[in-house]
């Protein structure tokens, strides 16, 4: 530490970082041992003065619809980045569920007494401080403090430039009312420079701060990965598949297809590949392409495909490992489930793959053998989802299989401890 | 990748690297859906061709202990890397261990069925590829090479050189028993060099590797977790504690003191400091310095402590924060369980710290408050073992909160993917 503090002293915005991280961990340690009931007053209360002081929060956040332009922002973002009284609203209304949820900390997750009379206990605990680092709309921020306080942890917010002043509202808003309900106040931080080297300063400052999670582009969720020494919970990209059996309902596997693809264009679990048995591949595709085309959808497909649907564009190796993020969806014909299988582990982001099927061994061989997050039979990708799940509230979606893999809500954030329970044994 | 290849072409090293971390892979897919009566049969056949091989080994065996004067082993170091038939028969029998393990792969950890009639269930699965890099005799490889492989893992095996030639028969043993029963003898390779820079390219390997697990001096473990690109499992040291509060029975604190210091001095779970608070100090104190003088131990104490015990030398800042591994203790006399607490987690490794009490309020405390994987009621720090807990192998500990804190058994070794069945369900 003494290398570091001599950094510290010139370079204030070090000095800046460091101070935070320190306080954060500091306010974890305390935060780790407050009663839910605690826990969830914080979250009732503060959701109680957001629906009071919406009118503040709006003209926060008017400094930010003002400034958008000059941040290059469309119409449609800025509309995006816009509070009315609806989503003040519905942003305490998110704290009223999380504070319904069970509390995670505490919880015995096994437990047994030994031979020799020892009474082991597996018990949960927060993880400690969580960096998160998102490019959202202002109602994150107050997600993700919900969701980082209620399971124990301090969290550090680094939000996007734009949606500054409406964040900075907010975080006083929760740290407020985090002191008044008996919560230290540093355990929601938010970041008050928008410099760039402040998320690079406190990647490097594992000694504080327990897991980061990147929330947005790819390019962002790189650069923390690349940087972090902490652990880091995220996913790069969601190219995810529908596959079409040779035992498929073809109604359902169109419903399936249209919904896994046009649901949401732009999200992660959006489908961006249709792969289909040939068995079905000259009754089927006609059908599903008539139905993406009625969706504005345009259609690549391997020259299997184009046989059957001759306006399709020619997919390239680049289409098959292409997220669009878009209007577009890469076909291609497979032999068999295991063909489908492979060729989704190869191209797949491991993050939501479906098959559509009524033959058991198909599902049980695609589900044991594809390597993604969530697996899903007869059913739409877009079901991946921390509140399709039950899991009640998410603050991301994990692709790793270390730690958390899949939507992650409380659990995922925290930790355990074994807590022994003896009467005098030593080891023999 | 292309980079990668190109320079792979160029560095033979590299390229055997590349290519060990790919077959790794490759079999780690086959082996996840491999069923658990074939890696029990894979288990139980090892045990049976190491007994039936024990010359062989011991010959194998002979070359290492004959090379081990050159390397600059002691005699004691030297005597712990030979085989004997009953070092043999005891790898054997740690391998019918694992194998009357219950498999955790395909456990159903967690499922629901949700209003729309998603049936989602949360399945255990393996990490993938193991990298165990380790400096220890060579029943480590088996048992490693165990307990990857019943929890569904490929394993990159890099033993210490001391150990070469017996490890590489042992390896090559367990990957001809895997082909024979139906697992890819792939899914245990040994490292067949001992150029350090082998170590370094694996590490940078997190496309085939998913996590690395170094078990030896803090150096190698500074190492592994400085370079690694996957995860790392590990713990860098174990300064453990034991503190004796006002309400302690101060026969059993003797007596746990003692076991936690004396029972094995160089390892991690020993501990290495005695808090004691100033209520039982003067009685105390000359008790258990008598008890551990007679062992041979050297006490460092605090003013407070050298009043009670004028024997004792001054201890420093620095042996408060020391990992001694050896017949040296440090003894602190504190106010409160709060400045226990305090301590413990300043100078502490996080590792396992034990309080001695009657007071349950203390326990809850002291338990609730010390951030450590392991805390002790009126038990030695001795216990914080995967045989101990329970786990019935062990791996390696982890003083790490992220993904596995605590001894690291088959459990430790999985992730988990969510498989959801459905009817055709679309998300609205």
């Amino acid at each position: 530490m003494a290398i570091a503090d001599t950094t510290a002293a010139v370079d204030e915005l070090y000095d800046y970082c460091l101070a935070t991280a320190r306080r954060a961990q500091a306010a974890s340690a305390e935060l780790a041992v407050v009663p839910g009931a605690v826990k969830n007053a914080w979250l009732r209360r503060s959701a109680g003065v957001l629906r009071e002081r919406y009118e503040e929060i709006q003209r926060a956040n008017a400094l930010d619809i003002a400034a958008a332009p000059s941040y290059g922002l469309t119409p449609a973002a800025i509309d995006r980045l816009k509070l009315t009284p609806k989503t003040v609203d519905g942003m305490a209304r998110a704290l009223e569920e999380v504070a319904a949820l069970q509390d995670p900390i505490g919880e015995t997750i096994e437990g047994s007494v030994r031979p020799n009379g020892l009474d082991i206990r597996k018990i949960r605990v927060p993880l400690g401080v969580v960096f998160f680092i998102y490019e959202s709309r202002p109602n994150v921020t107050v997600d993700a403090a919900a969701i980082c306080v209620k399971s124990g942890n301090a969290v550090i917010l680094r939000g996007g430039k734009e949606a500054l002043h409406s964040n900075k509202l907010l975080a006083e808003i929760l740290a407020a009312t985090a002191l008044e309900c008996g919560i230290p106040a540093d355990a929601v931080q938010l970041v008050n420079t928008t410099d760039r080297g402040a998320v690079g300063h406190f990647l490097k400052l594992d000694q504080y701060i327990s897991v980061a999670i990147p929330r947005g582009g790819e390019s962002l969720i790189r650069r923390v990965a690349d940087e972090a020494r902490m652990p880091v919970i995220k996913h790069f990209d969601g190219n995810c598949h529908v596959y079409v059996d040779a035992a498929a309902d073809l109604a359902m596997a169109t419903a399936i297809t249209v919904n896994s693809k046009c649901h949401r264009l732009g999200v992660c679990n959006a489908a961006e590949s249709l792969l289909v048995h040939q068995a079905v591949a000259a009754e089927f595709l006609p059908q599903v392409a008539a139905a993406l085309t009625a969706q504005g959808i345009e259609l690549r497909g391997c020259p299997a495909t184009r046989r059957f649907v001759p306006s399709a564009k020619e997919a390239t190796e680049a289409d098959f490992g292409a997220e669009y993020l878009g209007p577009i969806i890469s076909i291609k014909v497979v032999d068999s489930v295991l063909q489908a299988i492979e060729h989704i582990n190869r191209y797949g982001s491991h993050h939501t793959d479906s098959i559509v099927t009524g033959d058991l061994d198909a599902a049980r061989e695609f589900t044991a053998r594809v390597d993604s997050a969530a697996v899903m039979v007869n059913a739409s990708t877009r079901f991946n989802d921390g509140g399709e799940f039950g899991l009640g509230a998410e603050i991301g979606i994990s692709t790793d299989k270390f730690h958390a893999r899949g939507p992650c809500g409380l659990k995922e954030l925290t930790s355990y401890k074994y807590v022994v329970y003896g009467t005098g044994q030593t080891r023999q």
